[in-house]
């Protein structure tokens, strides 16, 4: 079995810290956590999206071998925003040979403009189809938004509620953007509209932040959980390719998969941590995740199944929307959320009953989806 | 044992294509020289260096999924200009749970202007120390010839050589960036200089150009080659970090580890592709496979033993150098040209003597280093 052994993570927001140290930072607690040295690492996976334009840096794998003193093979994956679920499914790839195994996922993305980080997030989308006709990513989402609305009746005041339910998790968590932002109800609704229907709270701040954890093959404390299932699926760059907008292909055949080699279904997962990168992607997610059947999951949201309280949690840390997503770090972060979930250290939003955890991390529209499912000790 | 059953690649040059028709070449040659169809291939790895600042396009493996119509998990890989080597070594691992796993090198640079590309490059090196003092690329492999010429008494006259002999074989090359293009060694001595002792023939072009390789785990045909090693290492990101400029700890690690793997010594090797980015590099790669101890790879240099008709010939395709260098495909296209010369298909560059071919693909200025070995069926 593949356990995770160690894990750390700097705070999420608009932070001093440069790219090489909040990696440091993340990996250095996530070493502590696990009781290594930086010399015990075999391998290392590095993933993160936009280091080429927004901090000019590249060839981040040797940018691990400077901060370990090591000449360990070291790689960088990127998935867009999937980029930390590949990761972590690449890192257990390679615990087949080398063990322990690192991933770190770290992104900068405070020091450019609003502006300029949006231009660099339609790289995830198809430069040569959608961004050039103006199908930027929260017109990506809106469209999906409206077909929702249109096929299943959702509405706006749906949306809101996820927002609100994930910025309520992210005031019980002290690492998040928003830890500090009391949000309601009203605020979310008055924001001013970003593309119709998504409002400005609809949609996932702009972070840095870096989150580490270690992969052995063997359970080193008696807390390490392990996984049961690691998949990726693709779909189509462009979503003008795509037959059906109110669900992702990526996410259901991965998560079919995943489910298959977990052995289990959607009914045993007790706690999930989505790719909520708009508040309608979340409610997709626990469509394709079989969290509700097509059409019903607004109607969980009414009836708060989705909360800390309710009866399948989700986005426990905050989700993207309010703990932030620093976006090669944010599938790393769903992990490391899962991990303190399991071990029963996540404070103040521990939830009773935390034994099995999925993680699902989509990519630019849903051109990738990697999901995860760990077991607690 | 792991095999690769099917090559296929692109010119090598400025081209007319934009970076996903590139893709598209390439793989439906190797598609069609391995005899499968698109719905085949279970994985794929797309290793590209830097689609997101030239042609705005990151996400790569959801790009792939559009080209292969499928839903596989398909992933990008960076490691600078090592990506190919590296993403070859992951395909490798993949092969453990899918089969067969395709592999796609592709960069579009030609785009943009030498000066914009330049910086671009700079991102493979350590943005925060050698870049900002202007430690550029070039300046990097500057630096390693004057240590190495202070060191042994090497000469740019040396180097001037490596660079004739890679024109000489990119001439048999059809494929090759300078196909067409006659070079001599008065050309290249009286080129103009790009940072002492460099001169503009001492450096590797701008290309644009895709090769793809698919991997299986069992011999599809009887010309099909198997793996005998897949290594890799990483050195500091900084040269600012390395006691020694004359060689390549990267390199000097993953060799001894490909050697121990394939349980052979660099006497076996009976011709190589390596990572001639700046014909100084080709030296020192030389010196670090083993093919020469420190300090004599000028003088096997000087007696044509890296020729096509030497004793060990290098570069057979003509190198980064002529053949050219779309960093992202450049290591791909070194399996691309080892598994020709092992089928006897390599045409006029044919060599006599062709069973065991290695290949080394540097990332950076030496901050990473992948290897391959590959025998003839």
């Amino acid at each position: 079995m593949d356990y995770i052994t160690g894990i750390g993570r700097t705070k999420f927001g608009k932070l001093q810290e440069s790219l090489p140290e909040l990696m440091a930072l993340a990996i250095r607690e996530a070493l502590l956590d696990s009781s290594l040295q930086p010399q015990d690492i075999q391998a290392a996976y590095i993933t993160n999206f936009v280091g080429d334009s927004l901090v000019d840096q590249l060839h981040l794998g040797a940018l691990l071998s400077s901060l370990l003193k090591t000449n360990i093979p070291a790689t960088r994956i990127e998935s867009a925003c999937a980029s930390g679920g590949v990761g972590v499914l690449q890192a257990r790839m390679a615990l087949e040979q080398f063990d322990p195994v690192l991933v770190i996922g770290a992104e900068k993305m405070s020091t450019s403009s609003s502006p300029a980080v949006a231009k660099r997030l339609g790289t995830a989308g198809c430069a040569l189809i959608d961004q050039e006709v103006g199908l930027i990513f929260p017109a990506n989402y809106a469209l999906m938004a409206q077909e929702h609305m249109r096929e299943y009746g959702t509405t706006s005041h749906d949306l809101a509620l996820i927002a609100l339910k994930n910025h309520t998790n992210a005031r019980l968590n002290p690492l998040a953007h928003f830890y500090h932002k009391d949000v309601d109800l009203e605020m979310i609704e008055d924001s001013p509209t970003v593309c119709s229907p998504l409002r400005l709270f609809d949609c996932s701040p702009i972070s840095d932040g870096a989150v580490a954890v270690i992969l052995s093959r063997e359970q080193k404390h008696s807390h390490d959980p392990h996984f049961l299932a690691s998949t990726m699926a693709t779909d189509s760059l462009s979503i003008v390719e795509r037959r059906d907008l109110t669900t992702f292909r990526a996410a259901t055949i991965a998560s079919k998969k995943a489910y298959h080699q977990a052995e289990c279904t959607a009914a045993d997962i007790d706690f999930a941590q989505v790719h909520d990168c708009f508040t309608i992607a979340e409610l997709v997610a626990m469509e394709d995740l079989g969290f509700a059947d097509a059409g019903r999951a607004a109607e969980y949201v009414r009836d708060n199944r989705f909360a800390l309280s309710g009866d399948k949690p989700v986005n426990t840390d905050g989700g993207l929307k309010a703990d932030g997503h620093p976006i090669g770090a944010s599938g790393v972060a769903q992990i490391y959320e899962t991990v303190l979930q399991l071990r029963g250290q996540a404070e103040k939003r521990q939830l009773d009953c935390a034994r099995i955890g999925l993680t699902h991390n989509i990519g630019g529209a849903g051109g990738t989806c990697a999901i995860h499912i760990l077991e607690g000790a």
